[in-house]
């Protein structure tokens, strides 16, 4: 096999990709990123390794992809409209050109369908797993943004999108759930799969984030988590009405079979939704844009006042306890 | 021993070093840049390795100096003034408290003596090496930098400091030629390893690169290579005075014993110095503001015409050919 130098592999796989005017086709070192007056780059980054993020066999373009739409999850959540991405490679022993040219279509797509565009980089060999790690710019008008630190009594608690499928959806691509056969068709197992493996970042609603959050995160770590982490950054706790969050038909027909597996989902990871606090007097305007934005919204709660952690609630008005607060990679 | 969360790691060693407003002390998933108007964000990226742009058993706070430092370089042949950093950091199998807690020092020492704050980043286990990637963010004024591509016939080549310490430095650091010994003085073998492990970035020439520079870029994959990258992206070439190409004493002790050392020398990589062109009417404002800024540069040969590879001179007026023109670490 003929060894491409860095230079003719950034050139072939990645210079296509770097459609940012400060870019400069990525032929120097730096890239320049120029905002407009008035306006603020929101940055956010994320590594992920092959064997504890993704599955070392996953589609090469699925991983790309999935990295990309991590990012672009954290950049909805601060209500900025995406800009650009930085790609830092490491590739390991045994790399084929096949792999890089699928994992650079995977970025391709996703760059324009999100409007995205690659800004700059860096590709090492490394003699463990492969590693990429993505960092992220948007764009915000001002210099603030909701962060996890804004939520106050009386707020209304949103998510966007369902709940648990991402976690149910590991479980059904690893196999370690076989169970999933028995009572999930197949169409169902891949709609799950499918959540897992490519997020739907919730870019669309970015607009309607910024001018009505008063606090926002991703969940990535889990419903219950990170929740869970938001209002302890505000200092509130909160009121949760586990009727009111939004499963899907397939995570339904999971829990429906074995009630427990509701705990895997609230409480397990890779969701890529937004959770909100959205003050009283935003609230219908806020529906009413994440309804022009296309992107379902659901109100599961309050914010409460006190140090206390949330409360999740029945329909019975039972208290439920989950002994797993949060997922986490690390 | 007691293991940490990722969210008590980031508070215990990376919140101090958050100082810039806009990493909200890394309580959040995203940082806030804004720049002023008519000033861009320049940004570079790079990612380092153990055991392939570091040694695994490198004094932990020199490794977190040299990943940051190759950063400031490249912002400062760009023109730019460091404003800040992300860090991802892959911490490998039996990752310490005592490594990170040198890691996070070392850090911290050059964040403070660089004004280069923490901006945010990413903390990820791996079953691999250790490895680190930064970006790097500065700041100019206006929407433009100097490019490797602005290069033209009849302008001034300059580098900063001393070529090849960082390549003999290499040799020295790993043993790999024993016969340092023999003719370097302690102190000798002392500095150029120093060169090696601690590069130093020319920060304080950032403004007057900006101002004067016609192209630049920073070496670190060997003076020879670098050069000739320089010239092909300016579709230039060059005549270099080999005798004009500033050694160190030690460098200069080294070569005198072994005079093919001078191959390692200038093509061996890891300078971090400056290489610029500069219009004639620039130089001598040039150089004024370099002895202002107490960074020796030296003008190290002319930008000519033709697509052809630059011409080496030795004071003797013969061409002298480098059989390996840059090192490259991927």
């Amino acid at each position: 096999m003929t060894r491409l130098s860095e230079d003719d592999l950034i050139a072939r796989y990645f210079a296509p990709l770097a459609l940012h005017p400060g870019a400069h086709g990525l032929k120097d070192d730096a890239a320049v990123l120029s905002p407009l007056p008035g306006e603020s780059l929101v940055v956010t980054t994320d590594a992920l390794v092959a064997g504890v993020h993704f599955l070392p066999d996953d589609e090469p373009g699925l991983i790309a992809r999935k990295g990309l739409r991590v990012n672009l999850s954290d950049l909805a959540a601060k209500g900025a409209v995406p800009h650009g991405f930085l790609l830092s490679l490491a590739l390991p022993e045994g790399w084929t050109q096949d792999w890089l040219a699928a994992f650079a279509a995977g970025l391709a797509a996703d760059a324009t369908d999100f409007a995205f565009p690659l800004v700059g980089g860096d590709t090492v060999r490394t003699p463990g797993p492969l590693m990429l790690s993505i960092t992220a710019f948007g764009l915000v008008s001002g210099t603030t943004v909701p962060r996890r630190t804004g939520a106050q009594p009386g707020q209304g608690l949103y998510v966007t999108g369902t709940i648990g499928d991402g976690a149910l959806g590991l479980l059904a691509h690893t196999g370690r759930d076989e169970d999933f056969r028995s009572f999930l068709s197949l169409e169902q197992r891949e709609a799950l799969i499918g959540r897992y493996l490519l997020p739907q970042p919730r870019v669309a609603l970015a607009t309607a984030v910024k001018r009505h959050a008063a606090a926002a995160m991703d969940i990535s770590d889990g419903f219950v988590g990170d929740l869970s982490k938001l209002l302890a950054a505000s200092q509130v706790s909160a009121e949760v009405w586990l009727d009111a969050v939004p499963l899907s038909p397939a995570a339904r027909a999971a829990v429906a079979a074995t009630p427990q597996r509701l705990e895997t989902a609230l409480t397990g990871g890779d969701d890529y939704e937004l959770l909100l606090a959205v003050a009283p007097e935003h609230e219908a305007a806020f529906e009413n844009a994440a309804a022009e934005a296309g992107i379902a919204v659901a109100r599961i709660g309050e914010v409460h006042g006190g140090a206390v952690p949330p409360r999740f609630l029945t329909s019975g008005g039972t208290e439920r306890i989950f002994a797993r607060g949060s997922f986490s990679h690390f």
